[in-house]
């Protein structure tokens, strides 16, 4: 038995297969036509490409296509091709594969609808195809695609419109829609950003998102990865690969869609997959050191800034440098929206650019050159606006310089020089500036091919107006964040023991998961489980002044609402009629109810109260939430949430996100409580939630008190699996 | 005495001088040379506006310039040209105005930087040319303006680079920053938008955003108009103004610099003008029907999709057909953000839909055609996907039709029958659509010449990207929301009686605030003013249980602070107790304070507190704040401002912006509270505000306590101008 028997698919989707997929020399073209527009599309894109791939045609009924011969099937061919690019419909596809393999042919794209999207019928059409290519042993793309990119070799088999040859660059997108992935491609173009592979997968038969990934992750001309997501699959191995493309440092920039229910709904009659909370998919990216953009736009000015620069800030301090006044307003509000800095220009820099500046001018950040930004300096061919930047990146109070360039000229001037000269200058200071510099243009307008020339042959990144620039910056920034404090806190244990602890099947009374939580080391409030009047009296006066009675029943889990607690008692008498109270009403609203007791507590005065609730989602498992209670989680919705596991310092953020913080942290006169003792509780609760293993439904403690003596938990509800 | 003479500015900038200004047959070019960028450009935008004004040239050095014979200065002019466009530094400036004036010009146009934006020296060469221009009864447009473009009339006097001919249209604009506002105009070619006038003001030493503003009200091809502002001045004119474009049905859409502490002061040091608190700024604008938008691109997109839609949907229920799944989920998610529904089709329409599609398609909204949307349909030159729209219009349960559309060919394709009578079908559908449609692109490209041309011919408009697409739609909505509340509400009167109490200058004590609150009706906590402890012990006894003591003190507004309040006091020996603390506290904490004597009110039980309270902005004059207390304001800054007047329905519309409203509507449990007695206590605590006029600085009604028996202010804190 080899690998290949006990993974098929993966062994056809390893790096390397994906490698050769992605590198044809030759390409076989079955069943285009002259008068398609996908055949002149795909034809177009090849010899836009560049990359001259030899290609074969493949036709049983034309004997020539695009002035070259065909062959009747692929098993006429002289030899093997790399690729088959293969345009018939599903019908036809099975055949067409068969012919691929008889004639030594590895790698097949399928551009034929009609598949998972078609309801059942078509999911079956698809298995078919899946266990095919496993058997033929060929790595398909599709079905459903449009094809792909590879700019580094310009190889293009893209079997939709190109207007360009592709930009070789270090931004590689695997995309699992193919009209977004046209609409970004298109808006590379536009922007001139370099691309290295530009994948669409489409329904994913054999190849998917992961595969591609995993290979992008050691591709080396790859710098940047764009993902294009409609559900997340398989996050057991999604959330390692992103955990190795951050520690080689490669960012991970998604859009996934279903932010609404009504997004939800479209992606899951799209795909048929089950979508997720898309709450748990932010944290779960989040944790994963992944960065979540919110358009098109921003996920290829993003991926686009991260695969062109080579330096990134350390900090969030910005210098700014521009001619127009207005667009200084308009950076500084920018720059407040993505928790930007302005900081003042030092002293020795002030003086220096005053040098260059009209007397009138305020030195300040951002720093407004005025018109005269735009006069063209001496000695060297530059306008003042660069001689004042190349002053201002010295500046050591800032983390890296922006600045709105005037518009560049969108054709050759018939005088080149000024321009041509001005930007190697810009070049060369960008280059040699201590800090990393960013360059945008006032409004998102398409790159000119000649306006793409001036900064291609410069190195330089034109990034696209203001407000995507800043929040493509943003973005940047938030990923840096996040890669250092994942890789600093180092790898979290997942080892958990088992619960110790035998619990029922279904929902679990009070008193057993008081037992779990006992096992788990969680402070817990004292009880007494009593079953008469008299003992309930009795531990009571053990217990202290005051008590809480609490009916415990499996069949009761939300006491309250029935009736079945009783507050605030003191004195046997209290105590005993509280006692018959909760039981009674138990026995009216419940009937039925197998009722285990009646749980005796001491009172506790008022104190901040969290909630810290485990719930399993249907992708990424179990999931911690932590909230204050009250009008904070029911009127605010101030929660904070983490797939699990978490590390205790991601405990504290989650904590720190919570607007009702300031009650643990002694704002407004209350005192500080023991943050250590309540991170080790949540980091408890959580593990005992998550011991319950794959049993494990919800888990909920709530409240757990902070009080002066610390956390303890005051109720709990765990339900596990019905079997 | 003459008009002219009492206000002189405004007669120059009279909507009947303005549109003069903006209509000239002849202009004379002044101190242009063929060698300045300046005079290049300005000579192509002419060129490219089309409108052939007559040019004269005016130029005391050179005899010919652009192969046209000059005059050394105006004065040598045969007749009096429309407009002189004056490029000739600050000092030559005021020669340059004397001579128009002697050839009888009456318009201007000042590129000359130099002034306010520089310091001083400016401010005065600035005020200078202002009363100058109001000797010479001339118009004058900057200084610091790059001109302006009347696309209607093909007049573009324009000084920095053109690259097309203005496309006419129904959008106007004024920018307070020349680079944002060539920056737009070039956005709204890139879009193919049409403009009727677009004005950068510059310096406005003569003519301001507010002239042109009540211009543009009543000018006939305008229908949406544009602001970039980077302060806001004289709120008297420009509120009544923006009533007036609402009444006139012109939206009026601002970007206005300042939303960050850093844009704030880099809109000072550009402008020399104060800057008030942008959230007010915000509840101005939203109480004058004005929609404030966060970018350039946004600017654009807005009103020029408010300019170009002669139907404004009615509600914000959603149609969406596209061919592209991956958009359907993209969409989804906009329509979230921006508060859209996406009701499904109803049984006729999904019946007749199905007709067009393939058997496996989902007939959801959003709507994917899938793949087969892009067939060519038959017998008309259609694709699927344009039949399907055509279906889908008719859906009564929408109120407007949303389409990403595959992108257009940027060239005329070789054979272009079928695209050209394919889009003349589409403007067929939509013009036809019982519902507005709107047509997106996917991102955010330019639009081609050949795509323009095709969009043009057939009416239609292309929103850029689906992401401003809906973001644009969004405002509109919002603007048509705001429109109709505002209209519905009617005029509020501003009527205000003096106070009829007499406070004194600076800090007023409680009892004053008291007897203020009173004579406006607004319910008090009853109070005692007492001077000895045994005359607190007798007003206690006869106002109840318990009872609060408060010291009253001018020079003591923040009592507790200085333990200057007893809570919860019962029985004569507390009281008296109280009392002696109160004092002995108020006289240790504040020495020398002159203390009026100590007030003794109930004390009342817990129940909601509001905040309300009354600033004044140094722009705006009078704001309303209403908050909850404690937590709500000052953890969750959860609070609600509006300029005054406000409307009672406003009041209410500021309760439910807060979170903490489920505390009077029931929530949890409660009782509901008397809205509308809460609303008139607010409305008359704001009167008694507006009744200090000038002399108002804060006004502050905190608690205002909403129990069952009705609002009760319980503490009162005014403060008056020191005379």
């Amino acid at each position: 038995m080899t690998d290949t028997d006990v993974m098929p698919t993966r062994s056809l989707v390893s790096p390397g297969r994906i490698r050769d997929f992605f590198s044809p020399r030759s390409v076989a073209i079955v069943g285009a036509s002259e008068t398609s527009s996908w055949g002149i599309n795909l034809m177009r894109s090849l010899e836009l490409g560049g990359g001259a791939p030899q290609l074969e045609f493949v036709h049983p009924k034309y004997p020539e296509l695009f002035g070259r011969r065909t062959v009747p099937t692929l098993r006429e061919l002289d030899k093997p091709v790399d690729l088959a690019f293969v345009m018939v419909g599903p019908n036809r596809v099975g055949q067409i594969l068969e012919d691929a393999a008889a004639a030594g042919i590895r790698n097949a794209v399928t551009l034929a609808a009609g598949y998972t999207e078609a309801g059942e019928e078509g999911r079956e059409l698809q298995d078919a195809l899946r266990r095919q290519a496993e058997d033929l042993d060929i790595t398909l793309m599709g079905p459903n695609t449009i094809g792909f990119i590879n700019a580094t070799l310009g190889i293009a088999p893209w079997a939709v419109a190109s207007h360009r040859a592709p930009i070789p660059g270090a931004v590689s997108a695997v995309f699992e829609s193919g009209s977004m992935c046209r609409a970004a491609y298109e808006y590379t173009q536009a922007h001139a950003i370099g691309i290295s592979h530009w994948v669409s997968l489409g329904n994913s038969a054999v190849m998917n998102t992961l595969d591609v990934l995993e290979y992008l992750i050691d591709e080396p001309s790859t710098r940047s990865i764009a993902l294009f997501l409609e559900t997340v699959r398989d996050p057991e191995r999604f959330i390692p690969l992103a955990h190795r493309a951050l520690a080689a440092d490669k960012p991970v920039v998604v859009y996934k869609a279903g932010r609404s229910e009504e997004g939800m709904r479209a992606a899951m009659a799209h795909t048929g997959a089950m979508a997720t909370n898309d709450a748990v998919v932010d944290s779960a990216f989040r944790q994963a050191g992944i960065v979540r953009v919110e358009s098109l736009e921003e996920l290829v000015a993003t991926a686009g800034l991260l695969g062109h620069t080579r330096r990134r800030p350390v900090g969030r301090r910005m210098g700014v440098v521009t001619s127009s006044g207005g667009g200084c307003n308009v950076i500084a509000d920018l720059a407040h929206r993505e928790g930007l800095s302005l900081p003042p220009w030092s002293e020795p820099i002030v003086a220096d650019l005053q040098v260059h500046l009209p007397p009138f001018a305020h030195t300040l950040n951002p720093l407004d050159t005025t018109g005269f930004g735009h006069a063209r300096a001496r000695p060297r061919p530059t306008k003042a606006e660069d001689d004042l930047m190349e002053i201002a990146v010295r500046e050591p109070g800032i983390d890296f310089m922006f600045t709105m360039m005037t518009p560049l000229p969108s054709e050759r001037p018939a005088d080149p020089a000024f321009i041509e000269s001005r930007m190697a200058i810009i070049g060369d200071i960008v280059k040699a500036s201590p800090v990393p510099v960013f360059l945008a243009s006032n409004t998102n307008l398409d790159v000119t091919d000649y306006a793409r020339k001036l900064l291609h042959d410069n190195d330089l990144h034109l990034l696209p107006g203001v407000d995507l620039a800043l929040r493509s910056i943003g973005y940047m920034l938030t990923w840096c964040d996040r890669r250092t404090s994942i890789l600093d806190r180092g790898p979290i244990s997942e080892r958990i023991d088992p619960p110790g602890v035998v619990g029922p099947a279904g929902t679990w009374d009070e008193w057993e998961g008081r037992q779990l939580l006992q096992h788990g080391r969680i402070p817990v409030v004292p009880a007494r489980l009593v079953t008469t009047a008299e003992d309930a009296v009795a531990a009571a006066a053990e217990l202290g002044d005051t008590v809480v009675l609490k009916v415990c029943s499996a069949d009761i889990p939300h006491k309250s609402d029935v009736g079945g607690v009783a507050l605030g008692l003191s004195g046997a008498a209290e105590v005993a009629d509280g006692y018959r109270r909760v039981t009674a009403n138990a026995a009216v609203r419940v009937p039925g109810a197998s009722v285990r007791g009646v749980l005796v507590s001491p009172m506790r005065p008022a104190a901040p109260e969290l909630l810290v609730g485990v719930t399993v989602d249907p992708t990424f498992g179990p999931v911690l939430t932590v909230a204050f209670g009250g009008i904070w989680v029911e009127t605010l919705k101030d929660s904070s949430l983490r797939v699990l596991p978490v590390s205790r310092p991601e405990i504290r953020d989650m904590l720190f996100e919570l607007k009702g913080i300031t009650m643990l942290t002694g704002g407004r006169g209350a005192a500080a409580a023991d943050l250590d003792a309540v991170i080790d509780a949540i980091n408890d609760i959580a593990a005992a939630a998550v011991s319950l293993g794959p049993d494990l439904v919800a888990f909920e403690v709530n409240p757990l008190r902070v009080g002066a003596a610390g956390p303890e938990a005051l109720d709990v509800l765990i339900v596990t699996e019905e079997r």
